[in-house]
């Protein structure tokens, strides 16, 4: 396989990091936009992007929840109201403090003096306390429960260190809140989310994930209960999916949600909130990237299948252009995963073998090449990006296919490749869950050892709250650990608590994550 | 036709600012926030706009046009390179001059001193500035055009008189930017854009429009050319619903957006940008809605036909249901328009006749109402928005209509309804541009004469400039007039200007707007 020559310049196994930062280039998915902590999505990380929101949004509103849109600002009175909220998010947040600029008068600008806002307004970090004050003015009875609201939206928290779409300062996300008359529904929501976003990850994005409730250091800022989608990176790193919180009553109390129960008591609501965002397309990247670049996952894929005709900027071209459109629209009246397969037929001028390549970076899941002699043979070239090199002598894999039987098994070859990417993805995270460590000393180990990518730690605990949680964090800090969550299908606990070696009473996750 | 008990408490012809208020709110599409300027978009009323969205996205994307995300922050050092665009927008924005909250020591929040930004951000209120640096970068040679990029996104522009939909501090829209060669084909994307909101607008929102260039005055804030489709409301009064612009090569300039010709010689792009906004769901409402509430255009309506069961709380309501949802389930695989038809059950409990009147003043285009006598004689009762009345005897229109009868008929009949609702509009607005006006005392008349709703004017004009046009618009807007544009299909003038006596170059539309 050493004769192989990838795509990429920087390897995986060399430095991840950078690796990862390559792939965004090579796939020209998105760029730094010289905006502090704020990136610019390119057509292809974009329409990643939009494949994701397409179909979140249609399992969104299969649950009957409705989008809505909320304002942008949020007044410092609804956070000032919400104690456990603010202290989690008040502090790196922008603020708008002027609506107007004015000249200073040496050909620059600033905020006017003159027009200072009486009362500051925040960007969204998040929109629990104004979605709050709307869910007042809305619930008034039991009848108008649940209330089940959505809004993709764009949010800002001003992050200090940025990595593109894993941490930027603005990010693009949805939120779904919701409100219902008593714990138990709202628990029910808060699960189903969660599910929601489990089936979303692996069956749309062939990310398998473990779903599991994170301890109480790392709820959200004011939930009772935090619950997590954690999904493996080829490095072993752990990448926090999506959450979906239960917020009890206490956004109730602090905005007023309150409703006349059946016998025309009041009560507060109990409101859960849970999204996903653009950090889903970074743990594509590094779910499925490989040392030629991105793989994309077909049904998120903007394009499924790529036509390259063989241009010699000849009149012969007009005949090629013709075969390959007859296969682009053949493509396109077939489906795959439940819709019509994406197909582009790449007709730019440039080299096949150049705009082959791009295409190989950018991961889409099926180049077909067509030359003048494939035509003339009623053929197409099909390379798999799932199966790029033939490993005998180091070159693409081609397969020459017949045009009619590969019209008849493009869709199947699509699902197989979405069933296969999820399968290598879950067979790793498997393989790289270790049990059976039973101290806090070989946990060190396990991770500060020789092992480049350890993976992750399934141990047990006694579910130390408070002061004796707090040191728990700290000792795992030391390695650069975190609790990720309890897994909801672990097996329960059987020995003894790492940490304080009383009796365990669940299993956890331990590991490194973004 | 006095028997007729309309479903709102306002009429359009006593009051028709608070009819559109009212409108929204028996509709329940928005809503005041309580942040300044800002509105919630609820349900019904972001539901057409992911309509409309859908739908221009598909028009976008078959021209070839791809969707990015820039940043929502532009650095004050964007707006000041360039001049034309400053003084137009640089005046009210939202500014962003902090990056952290701390406590005031009174239970209270400030922004914290020493999170000062060392240059503020402003909240985009378009962002030609923005994507003119990423341009800059993206583009060396003629082989990188044209570029083609397009944004749906939220911007800010701190409006001091808001009205919900029309003009509101943060609103949505999606805004194309690119970039050519040349003047010439600049220009042809710009009217490519233009052609395409026409078509929108006609097509999709039943909106007819007049597609013209702005005059001089009316120019975007840099632009060479402005182009506007005007859509006329029910009050006569001119909405401008979408603007395209050929920004010859100023923001080129001010962003350095150069290429190398063939020759191998640099030169400077020429831009275009061009938008659509939440502004439009306004235009709907004022075009389309009625006495009774808003009607939808079946293209754009969330649900084209809701089906009302009759229930009692009984034991027979579950045949009753299940009737209605064979007549569902028939409706839903078909299409209508080039889509499968959008059909809810609405199946909640409550009055039939009251889930009627809520569907009404929604505008669903067609209401279906079951009883069990219905279900029993294998009919529906029909309800078409767009004929609501039975005028001989002052009640609701119901066709009672055979199961079979109404599923073979029911896409022709959305069909028929958008055809209708444009017809109407388009009657309207032909009936209300007078012609033959031939001085502005005439022009004052016209306006402050009897007629409630006097519509528009096309008059002929010798096309001032500069100081000669400022005392044009002066006069006009001692009648409270604005120019809306030069209609690209009027007929080319023959007579005199009206302004200044001198003779006609062209014909222009003059009305009141909001």
């Amino acid at each position: 396989m050493s004769n192989i020559r990838h795509a990429l310049n920087i390897k995986r196994e060399d430095d991840f990091a950078a690796w990862y930062q390559e792939v965004i280039s090579a796939a020209d998915m998105a760029e730094d936009s010289g905006v502090r902590g704020c990136m610019v999505i390119k057509p292809w990380g974009y329409g990643i992007w939009e494949r994701i929101q397409r179909l979140m949004d249609d399992r969104i509103k299969a649950a009957g929840v409705q989008n809505c849109y909320f304002p942008i600002f949020i007044p410092l009175a609804n956070f000032e109201r919400e104690a456990a909220h603010v202290e989690g998010f008040a502090k790196e947040m922008a603020v708008v403090t002027h609506h107007r600029l004015i000249s200073d008068g040496k050909g620059g600008l600033i905020p006017d003096p003159e027009a200072k806002l009486e009362e500051p307004l925040v960007v969204r970090p998040t929109s629990e306390t104004i979605i709050g004050d709307a869910m007042a003015r809305w619930i008034q009875s039991w009848r108008d429960l649940p209330l089940l609201t959505n809004q993709w939206a764009n949010v800002v928290r001003w992050e200090m260190r940025t990595r593109m779409f894993l941490r930027t300062s603005e990010f693009l996300w949805q939120e779904g809140h919701t409100a219902h008359a008593d714990r138990e529904d709202a628990l029910k929501e808060t699960h189903r989310a969660l599910e929601m976003y489990r089936a979303c990850a692996e069956e749309d994005l062939a990310l398998p994930v473990v779903t599991g409730e994170k301890p109480e250091n790392e709820r959200f800022p004011g939930a009772v209960e935090t619950w997590s989608i954690e999904a493996m990176m080829q490095d072993g790193k752990a990448l926090q999916a999506g959450t979906s919180h239960y917020l009890g009553t206490n956004f109730a109390h602090a905005a007023g949600i309150k409703y006349q129960d059946r016998e025309g008591t009041e009560q507060y609501c109990h409101t859960t909130s849970w999204g996903v965002s653009t950090r889903m397309v970074g743990g594509v990247i590094m779910t499925h990237g490989d040392d030629d670049g991105l793989r994309v996952p077909p049904r998120i894929a903007p394009h499924q299948i790529v036509i390259l005709p063989m241009l010699r900027e000849q009149p012969e071209d007009e005949a090629l252009l013709a075969y390959c459109e007859e296969v682009r629209a053949g493509l396109a009246s077939q489906g795959a995963c439940g819709e019509p397969i994406r197909v582009l037929l790449d007709s730019r001028p440039g080299k096949a073998a150049a705009k082959r390549w791009d295409w190989v970076r950018k991961g889409a899941p099926l180049i077909v090449e067509v030359g003048p002699r494939d035509m003339e043979g009623g053929k197409v070239a099909l390379l798999r990006r799932d199966r790029l090199w033939n490993t005998d002598n180091g070159k693409p894999n081609f397969a020459f296919t017949e045009r009619a039987e590969f019209l008849s098994k493009a869709g199947g070859l699509l699902e197989e490749i979405q069933q296969g990417m999820f399968d290598e993805a879950a067979g790793r995270r498997d393989a790289n869950i270790t049990r059976g460590v039973t101290s806090m000393d070989e946990v060190a180990a396990f991770y500060d050892g020789s092992s480049k990518y350890p993976g992750w730690l399934e141990v047990q605990w006694s579910k130390p709250t408070g002061a004796a949680l707090d040191k728990v964090v700290e000792q795992l800090k030391a390695h650069k650990l975190t609790i990720r969550n309890v897994p909801r299908d672990a097996e329960s606990a059987d020995g003894a608590c790492i940490f304080t070696g009383e009796p365990a009473v669940e299993r956890i996750l331990i590991a490194r994550a973004y």
